[in-house]
C-alpha cells in the first residue's frame, strides 16, 4: 500500500480546489503521497458530451451556491471568480515544465498557489502573466518558465496527459485513483479515506 | 425548527433509494419528520437538458460502480435492477393515491417498500402488476389502489408537483430541502446533519 494516490484536476475545477486543498493532508495520514496531474475538462467534455458544471440549467446555479457552502462546511477559504470556467492550458502547461526542471514538489506547491490565487485571491489564471507571477512567488524564473510553457514538447506533453485520463476513466475533476481504484469528486474523500484505512470497500 | 425536510426522489434513482433508506432516521436524531414527494425525472431532464445518470458515456459506467460501493459503504442492500433507469408514473401515482386514501404513514411505508422491491429484490417497479403487490403486503385494497392510481385527478396531482418541484429548483434526485435550504444529494447528508444541529452553514 505504499503507491501514489493519483489526482487528476482541471485548474478551473472548484470542488477540483476544494480537494486540493486537502488531499495531500488525507493521502499522508495513511502514509501516503500524491501523484498530480493537472488535465484539461474541455476536450473530455467534448469526447464525453459533458459542460462545465457551472453553465447547466438549475444544476449549475444550485451547484455555485453547494460549492461555497462546501466550503464553509470544510473551513476553506473560497472566493467564487469570475470568470468561471475558464480555459486552463497556460497553468496546467507551467506546472508540467516545473515539474520537469525543478522537481515534484516545486510543481505540486506551484498548483496549490494557483487554485488560491483564483478561488480565494480571484486571479485570472488563465492569463500567462499571472502564471509568471504566482511561480515567481516560488523563486521560480519568469522568462525560462514563459519559454518552456510555451514549447512544443510541454505542449504535447499535456495533450498526452489527457489522452491518457481519459482512457483511465477520467470524465470530470476532481478524480481520484487509490491504487485502480476511482474515485469522482471532492464528496468521496469519505470513501478513500476508508479504502486507504481498511482496503477495497 | 420544526418543519418536515421536503425529500423529493424518482423511485428509478438509484442514489434517490439510498437516500430513502436514511433520511427518516437522519430527521429523527433532529427531532424533524420527512414530507415524502414522488416526482419524476423525465420531465425535469427535459427542461433542463440533463440524462439519465447510467446514460451518460464515462460518468455512467463509473456511477453504475460507485453506487454500489456507496450501498457497501453505508451497508444498504443493493442488487442493481434491469432494467434501470425506467419510467416511474406509476408507482409515483400510487403512492399520491395511498397518502389520500390511507394518510402520510402508510404512503412512506408503500414508497419504502417499492424502493426496496426494485434496487434489493429486483422488481420491475413500473409494471402496474407489481406496484399492486408490494402495496398488498401492507394491506392496501389491490381493486382500489388500481382504479385510484389511475384517475385523472391523481394523475394531475403528480403532474402539478412535479412542475411546484421544478419551480422550487429540483433539477434531480435525491433532493431535500431544510426548511428553504436546498440539498442534492445522497452526499449531502452531512451537511444536512450539521444544518439540523446548528442551523444555516
Amino acid at each position: 500500500m505504499s503507491k501514489p494516490l493519483d489526482f487528476y484536476f482541471d485548474f478551473s475545477s472548484p470542488y477540483g480546489y476544494l480537494a486540493a486543498m486537502r488531499i495531500d493532508d488525507l493521502a499522508a495520514r495513511y502514509g501516503r503521497t500524491v501523484a498530480w496531474h493537472p488535465v484539461l475538462l474541455g476536450p473530455v467534455f467534448k469526447a464525453t458530451g459533458g459542460a462545465p458544471l457551472l453553465t447547466i440549467p438549475m444544476k449549475g446555479q444550485y451547484s455555485l451556491y453547494d460549492v461555497q457552502r462546501t466550503a464553509r462546511f470544510h473551513k476553506i477559504p473560497y472566493n467564487h471568480p469570475t470568470p468561471c470556467p475558464i480555459a486552463t492550458h497556460t497553468p496546467a502547461r507551467a506546472m508540467l515544465w516545473i515539474r520537469e526542471a525543478k522537481g515534484d514538489d516545486q510543481a505540486i506547491a506551484f498548483a496549490k498557489l494557483v487554485f488560491s490565487a483564483y478561488f480565494a485571491d480571484g486571479v485570472h489564471i488563465g492569463e500567462a502573466e499571472n502564471v509568471l507571477a504566482v511561480a515567481e512567488q516560488l523563486g521560480i524564473d519568469r522568462a525560462a518558465l514563459g519559454e518552456g510553457m510555451a514549447s512544443q514538447p510541454i505542449k504535447d506533453r499535456l495533450k498526452a496527459d489527457v489522452d491518457q485520463a481519459m482512457a483511465r476513466g477520467v470524465f470530470g475533476a476532481p478524480f481520484i485513483f487509490v491504487d485502480d481504484e476511482p474515485f469522482w469528486g471532492f464528496d468521496r474523500f469519505d470513501q478513500i479515506a476508508a479504502t486507504l484505512e481498511h482496503g477495497k470497500i
